[in-house]
């Protein structure tokens, strides 16, 4: 199927949804956890988490903050400083899924959709205790994009939880082994296997390793 | 495995980039191609294709500009304005890892890592013919993050190409028929099948779906 941008503007709304949150391939499945003094606990599937850098450790995802169920998030995150990025793993993606739902703020996903909350140390914000991966954040800076009324919410990694068996030597997560989820689009949810491993690329070796 | 912050900023540099790259789950295993009228083209793997919006269709990416593989893409996209994001299929994972090398500008990473350019229509950036899912791309605008000297490259969707067998009457498409590629880390790649798919979540339907 071949769509240029005039196509994409006049497609079914719902259609060009699919397609745009489809086409950039696949997407880490992360739970947000925050919460504020008053309204409480509050968890949110995102699909947008991205590497900012390792030093410092900056990891930052996109957010609309006019949106119901982001607003909360939001608001918590400006209001605490403090949040958690966990990773979905595929034996709870339907609970994790279902916290999209938008919820009146002040009601815990955590509690409607069937997932822990876990606190940990005095960290000020939620875990998902059933996440393999658990990390706590601290918000450095909301940069907003003009364009369309976005913002990418950048934090910096305070702590990190990563189960022994599926980290090596090196560093390198395996993700499957981890049983962490992807989604693709808005409500596909992937698993994983490792294909390929490859060094370091250097250009004095692209030769050999391609040849 | 648990760190802190402070635990971070002492690892071994190695180990630091291999594990804040790994901890935000998978990432979509994207080409981004670029051309300079001197220079000639570019081909770089990039893994933080994250989507923005989808009316008007916005995609993003980060790079480091100041880094010699992204300055040339940065400097192409600049020069040019448009660009193309092109996913990796699992049958050239190695050779799209190797455009990574760091290889002077004016040599063609399509040409060292045996990829194919490819020009459709009047469009002014090579798409790499071997990719089951391609987008033109237009550059829209350039969004400094000061807290590390990275940016995030934001376009428009100006052309997409999907093979037929992938996508569904409803716009989503099969990642796992794809043959699509992930990244864990900076030199991990996935295959992936889907696990689960569910409706547009709605907050009278979580009780009963979830009880």
């Amino acid at each position: 199927m071949y769509l240029t941008n005039s196509d994409i503007y006049n497609l079914d709304k719902i259609k060009r949804l699919n397609i745009i949150n489809s086409i950039t391939g696949i997407k880490p499945a992360n739970l947000i956890g925050t919460i504020s003094e008053i309204q409480g606990p509050n968890v949110t599937i995102i699909s947008s988490v991205v590497h900012i850098g390792s030093n410092p450790p900056y990891l930052g995802f996109i957010l609309r903050p006019g949106g119901e169920v982001s607003r909360h998030t939001y608001l918590n995150i400006k209001e605490n400083g403090f949040y958690t990025i966990n990773h979905v793993h595929q034996s709870f993606m339907k609970k994790a899924h279902y916290t999209s739902a938008k919820f009146p703020y002040g009601v815990s996903e955590f509690e409607k959709c069937g997932l822990a909350e876990e606190y940990l140390g005095d960290f000020k914000a939620p875990f998902v205790k059933e996440s393999p991966v658990k990390i706590g954040m601290e918000f450095r800076e909301e940069i907003p994009i003009k364009l369309n009324d976005t913002r990418m919410i950048i934090g910096e990694v305070m702590h990190v939880f990563i189960p022994d068996e599926i980290m090596n030597e090196e560093g390198y997560l395996d993700l499957g082994k981890a049983g962490s989820a992807g989604i693709s689009g808005l409500n596909s949810y992937y698993g994983f296997q490792k294909r390929g491993e490859f060094p370091y690329a250097r250009v004095e070796n692209v030769e050999e390793e391609l040849g």
